[in-house]
């Protein structure tokens, strides 16, 4: 593990882009054996048949080649080019088929004709090819040879996980899926942003933080629901949640509030992207996306939000081939690491303070809290956040219940509250 | 009682609009005689003097003729060309008298010139006649014959009563009135849209429904009032009710929302009138207007709201004989007919159901949850239903609210919900 | 004190003009006994040291004259001409100093290089000089004598107070601020409307009001606070306060909200404002500005409000000399004093009625209560206004919150109470 260096966001991409990953199987293991090269991630193997809540772990899947050939012997298509060529979880199959045979076993993506579409069948047993629509115009009638060397066996569900142990066990919960094959906006910008994110708190953090933070990379729905099968007990812990996805793409982010809409994770998120000036959107829940579908079950109800530029399936490229590195950008990647580790920085000074002198103003110019002379501007800041957090500090508002009142920022508020405590005006509530 | 036809509100209403009513007498019981051909109203009679709260029921008017005479002896006024030439309520008189003593007995309305207003004096004992501004104006001094042959005697206050049995007692109460002469959309239009609404629940609840629906016909205030003064133990019983008036012109519809503001049928009817996209308004509640005065006081802030097109007092013909068949239309009475049979749709499949697998999503695919292959647009709103109610039953949101939150329609919730009951993952809470 | 006259604002305002006033010291007797001619104030001492919350009562500061000079003898900065060239709690003295050292002493206003600056310096012990900026440009290399005859010794600070009695102890709480020397519309345009304003109360209540009503005359900030000091075991009985301040510019008003944003006061005089057409702003409570800093500090969290046009600090002229009478009017002053009273007024009528006949609507006809012919439009409001406060005099809703309800005014609503009281319909909550 390089804990020396700055995370290469878009390296880490190109390794990671070429392996076929899935929910299970050795692509997801030979990833976490290069996000370990970043963060010290533990991996859990979750043998196959076991029981997380209405889901079973289903069979390990791996697959070695797969091609189409047609009567001449030339490979049509091959699995070796583009691991997307393949229905994730085909069962093995070596035969030869008809053209109109072949056809039923064939997916495209009309909208995008140069581009090959991403397909799966978890669970149900089942194979197919996925070529482009160009491609798939041209075929003539031949006899097709159609071979996929898959395995569907007992084995192992694979996720990382990785924890930053806090003074308390109050946790905040960050994660990302990592069971897309060869896309970089699905999945692997979640993955890469997350492992940034892990990295970098893993080296701030010389002291123990205030909270526990955990990072989970896991295969998206039955990984999020064996981790939650798993952690049942421990979950009442998450204090705060955000699940990470579809963040490298050039456009604004948009965040999404968690099913409980006034969350503290709502006000912070929303309030940072605010004070940071970064464009972006804010929309409700909703119980289509990602794994905050699982965090955010009426079960569970966490406050989990959702941090994307563009969501899943809003882009044409989304599940196809054309979720390439074309489509991101490493300034993209960046901006979202810097909200989050801005939101990380504000979930963790956020607190209810109490002012100690609520009867009238305190007297400021006894204990020199005037600003002096200097920079005009941001002295009037440094006293009107002064004020407002004297003002507002009842046990009722918190640093950014304070901030969202005064229009000033989080971290204005958050800069005056070590001089109040100091002088005996404020402690914590 | 024809059930055996759909009821033709036009031919109705051509059938009642010549009948002299009052909130008393023969042109009352005339009306239910005619409306019981379409509907099995029962028909109560209430004595003179009864008592109801503030208000004593009036002695029953009863008229037979009434004329104004020139020295000519010319009919220059006749109450058999149009009842609304007699101020309702009027005592019986037989005078001679002056040009200056007949105007002022004599009510006109100015800003129609060419229509006869609509007045009464129920409860003041006086007598007078309605002409148009026109022939106001060419009055010429004479001695007038003044006659009115009517009577105001101990009698009855006569109101119809129209019960469909539920399974609950929890009732659904539809109101109209049936106190105005020749008018057509001021009551009118509401008396033959809630007879054709509760003929049509008649015909179409085999079973019975899950409510008791109530249908009153009753003489405007007075008969609201005596209603709810026999009937005060009862009104618990009812858990959503709408007054019907002002409904057959040509503009768009307006929901009045009940006192209450946020009553289950304000939500339900403003949430049907946008998944119709029916063109409308949604008002407030104001204490003027119809017989929700009654139901919507203060003491018994009933969740009753009003459904009409251009209310009361707004339109330029309202209470004059311009109120004719010419600004009502057929298209109005059945779009009115449509809204309030989908209300009553929402209104019965309207619970409170509960996720049994609340703790993540349940597998939809091992259910055969997952729509099959098929009209895309359907299939797409199908799985987005269930999501939605699957997220959202968790004791606090009924179907209704799921589908406002979910910007789906009642009926697209209402569509899943066996679905997910035959799957064991939703049952009534 | 002559009450016999009404207060001319102008002419008052033109005799405490001059004055050089301060936190403390005779300029402040001199002011009271001024404002005694008009509201018999009780004139309030506190001495030296006493301590109020975090802050003690300061020493006194008198000054009987000051100057610059140059070198040849000439006063170019003269105290007499303009109280402002001192700045407020100047220590003594008499020294001659070069134009460097002088200018270190002195303070300039650069946006408006014709005005006097004004400064204070309470709390630390200091002496200075306020010039305009055009003439500290044209100072000239020379020796100065720069002369003060100030003294600051323990004294006392000094307030009025002028309680008008209640049937109860509820108060109505207004105050102003009385500190500031030579300026208009900061400090003297509040002092002469709250004069005006106690002096017509005074007069108007020929019988005991409902509310306590308490004026208050005190230096900004030391003086509330000491006020508050002294009075805190009664300020539970403050049910509604007002600040007035900058008050009499030719802009129009701005309400800012109590820090609670929703308190009685909020309500009303929100309403008032929209009801006498007045144009205005509303803002919320910020945790700048006059005495409503300390009402509304987080211990006493009271029901205080600000009534103001320009706000401190968001006109030019603001803490300088050219703070004059060319930016006030009397209209100005007039409208603020107009909008106070009929504020004073719904205050007094504000309460919750109840409905004695909650049951349907009460009988009007039978009580005289529809309202005769006649002007229509007021009679119309007149049933409108009746037929919204029997409706909503339900225990829930004040006369306020049913005139907003209703959209009619606060004395729309008044003016029927009567009337229904006295029909035996609505009786005091």
């Amino acid at each position: 593990m390089k804990d020396d260096n700055t995370v290469d966001m878009i390296k880490l991409m190109r390794q990671l882009f070429p392996i076929c990953r899935s929910i299970t199987g050795n692509g997801v293991r030979e990833t976490f054996k290069i996000l370990r090269e970043v963060v010290p991630l533990q991996v859990i193997e979750v043998p196959t048949g076991t029981q997380a809540f209405d889901w079973t772990v289903p069979k390990e899947w791996n697959i070695k080649d797969a091609y189409i050939k047609n009567s001449k012997g030339e490979k049509i298509v091959d699995f070796k080019k583009s691991n997307l060529h393949v229905v994730s979880y085909s069962t093995p199959v070596n035969e030869k088929i008809s053209l109109s045979e072949l056809k039923q076993k064939l997916c495209t993506y009309p909208e995008l004709p140069d581009a090959i579409p991403y397909m799966t069948s978890y669970y149900k047993e089942n194979w197919g090819f996925c070529i482009s629509h160009r491609q798939y115009e041209q075929l003539k009638e031949d006899t097709y040879e159609v071979f996929i060397d898959s395995s569907l066996e007992d084995g192992h569900l694979t996720y990382g996980e990785y924890i930053i142990p806090g003074k308390t066990k109050d946790e905040v919960l960050v994660t990302c899926y990592i069971c897309h094959p060869s896309m970089c906006n699905d999945s692997l910008s979640g993955v890469v942003v997350v492992a940034k994110l892990a990295h970098t708190l893993m080296k701030k953090f010389s002291d123990k933080p205030r909270y526990t933070y955990r990072f989970l990379f896991v295969p998206e729905t039955i990984g999020a629901i064996t981790w939650l099968s798993k952690n049942k007990e421990n979950v009442q812990h998450i204090s705060h949640g955000i699940v990470v996805t579809c963040i490298g793409d050039k456009q604004q982010l948009t965040y999404k509030r968690s099913r409980r809409g006034n969350a503290a994770i709502d006000k912070i998120m929303e309030k940072v992207l605010k004070d940071e000036n970064v464009p972006h959107a804010v929309v409700d829940f909703f119980p289509n996306g990602s794994d905050e579908r699982q965090f955010c079950s009426p079960g569970f109800n966490l406050p989990v939000g959702s941090l994307m530029r563009t969501a899943y399936g809003k882009y044409l490229e989304y599940h196809s081939s054309a979720d390439d590195f074309s489509i991101i950008s490493e300034k993209s990647l960046e901006g979202a690491v810097d909200v989050l580790l801005k939101t990380v920085e504000a979930i963790e000074i956020n607190r209810i303070y109490v002012n100690c002198n609520p009867y009238c103003e305190p007297n400021l110019g006894k204990r020199n809290l005037y600003p002096t002379m200097g920079a005009g501007k941001k002295k009037s800041t440094q006293l009107e956040a002064i004020k407002w957090t004297l003002n507002f500090s009842d046990g009722q508002h918190d640093v950014v219940d304070i901030a969202i009142r005064s229009g000033l920022s989080i971290f204005d508020i958050a800069a005056v509250i070590p001089l109040l405590v100091d002088a005996g005006l404020l402690r914590v509530a």
